[in-house]
């Protein structure tokens, strides 16, 4: 079997860690790998699956060298060094929202749209919010035509990194020991509240957040005439963000008829017996690769053309790091394989 | 001043404390507070605003001595002697779920419909969730006609009682501690967790909390034909309940008329400044009278004719404590005094 260098640059982040992990997990055909970070990280020893690692100083150069590139970093460290890595023939999958709304980068998610990864050198992987919604909304709209989706999310510290999740536990002991602190990586205190703004505001109202809930899956899904809305919360749980989605369609559907098709959808585990409270949450969802749905139930205000249903999916796994190597995966079994191995 | 004998049965409750907490603070002309619980807490002396008091075993008899009675219990034990009391002669303020659904018996959000009160022996106090979207709705759908309204709802661990919130704590610390624990109050892990199912299962797949929301906000506002979906999820917080929005209406709304409404509404506080993170939470909501209310903007699935808002209401005040309250303050104020006076 072939094997493939993979390099990881963000190595030492929540996400990025999370990578390594799914790619060793997964089996994925790995000849090296190559850990790459910033200079405050750089020259580290870390412990992997794969042995210890030596964290790199990043360079594109140096990034270039492997024969796929999982960037876990920021919107403008992304913008600024994906491009010349892909240019120089390495293959990235970034996880940033800096090419997400590129016309020419396709943004995939493999179980809704794994034909835009083909022949790309550069491919987004989207908002961990979206990419959780649309592995259980794809086969819905697929079966029953979704007009409408209104979503209200319960999401992790995780997706604000591991240093929200580490000030989550923090914040929590302070507050239970009556000490004083001042919020760092949120606005507002986080342990035992909600803050209900994710992102940055946008002129109309909705934070980015949002936002990205609507664009990418109106690109995801290659549909810009669903109607959507969602409105960001942050809650005070560590890594799995949780949605509650109501849905209009076109055609008439049923709690059974959306159970029936939900079984079988890839990356979807129906989790649905409220009586024994075997229920969507984080605590069952935390470290899963599939995303939990359950609470489905036909809808009082859309009515025979109307469904509700609760989901909960680990933010940093399906969210970011499982999504990235799942892409990876389709690319080396779809590409020929000299389009992707740089060294042969 | 005319002054009255108020009962508190269920006094030593989460509720119960919050009733007498919001008699003293809001000055009601009260001549002798007598306080009721079960045999576990009758005997005891507790710290009160007006004094120390002693818990006093309850009876139907007892209570039925004072004038207003407010009452904390479950709703078999409401069911069972809240009709002795009033028929006994007192006025009876219930806040169990026991008496709400009955076509004679008025269920009052003062904001809403005050007017229900008037005359009534017993009259029932609404459901947290449902009391805390009343008071922000009830001023749109006045102004603008709802005609749809869907809400996923953030509910804190006071809507379980005392111990649910004594629970939250002490899971939080042992799973701080790594310690094991068994969940007691809720059927699983609250801490650092979420669970989307509160009270029973019905029929149609949503819970009985959901369809309290939907029965209630019809009763309330005397209207049938408002349609209303709900999703209710349990929250690591204390005591504020948050609830997400989306309605569409019969006029056409913006986000500026929708503050303008909003701003001269009673029992609302307009707090949306997204931008300074200066939203509803349970942060700032929680041991204040007034429902928060921010997030205002168009919405993206109704267009000219929807609008999505943020919620945040204190559960054991508006959504308990103080709407029974201001119930009694509605009756000493709009009767004619010896309708409740019984021993003038």
């Amino acid at each position: 079997m072939k094997t493939y260098t993979v390099g990881v640059v963000g190595a030492t982040g929540a996400v990025g860690k999370e990578m390594v992990l799914c790619l060793h997990d997964r089996k994925f055909p790995l000849s090296t790998l190559r850990l790459f970070a910033s200079q405050r990280s750089a020259g580290k020893r870390v412990d992997t699956p794969y042995g210890e690692k030596e964290i790199e100083l990043f360079s594109p150069e140096k990034a270039a060298q492997c024969d796929i590139v999982l960037m876990a970093v920021s919107g403008s460290f992304s913008k600024e060094f994906a491009p010349q890595i892909a240019e120089k023939g390495a293959i990235v999958i970034d996880n940033s929202s800096a090419f997400r709304y590129n016309d020419d980068i396709p943004l995939v998610v493999p179980e809704v749209n794994a034909d835009m990864a083909k022949g790309a050198k550069l491919i987004a992987n989207p908002n961990c919010t979206t990419a959780i919604l649309t592995v259980v909304l794809w086969p819905l709209h697929k079966s029953f035509g979704v007009k409408k989706c209104i979503i209200s999310t319960y999401q992790a510290t995780s997706g604000a990194g591991q240093e929200a999740m580490d000030e989550l536990e923090e914040q929590t002991r302070k507050i239970l020991n009556g000490e004083h602190f001042e919020p760092q990586n949120f606005a507002r205190p986080i342990a035992f509240n909600l803050i209900p703004r994710i992102d940055s505001m946008q002129d109309n109202g909705y934070c980015r957040e949002e936002m990205k809930v609507v664009k990418e899956t109106h690109k995801i899904f290659n549909d810009n005439s669903i109607l959507i809305s969602c409105t960001a919360v942050r809650i005070p749980t560590f890594r799995a963000h949780a949605e509650a989605v109501t849905i209009e369609t076109e055609k008439e559907i049923t709690s059974q008829m959306a159970w029936d098709v939900l079984a079988e959808a890839p990356g979807v585990e129906v989790i649905d017996d409220p009586e024994s409270f075997d229920l969507p949450m984080p605590l069952t969802a935390t470290k899963k690769y599939n995303v939990e749905v359950g609470r489905v139930r036909q809808n009082l205000v859309f009515g025979k053309n109307g469904l509700d249903f609760f989901i909960c999916g680990d933010q940093l796994l399906k969210g970011a790091a499982l999504n990235a190597v799942q892409i990876a995966e389709l690319l080396i079994h779809s590409s020929p394989k000299s389009s992707i191995l740089k060294k042969e």
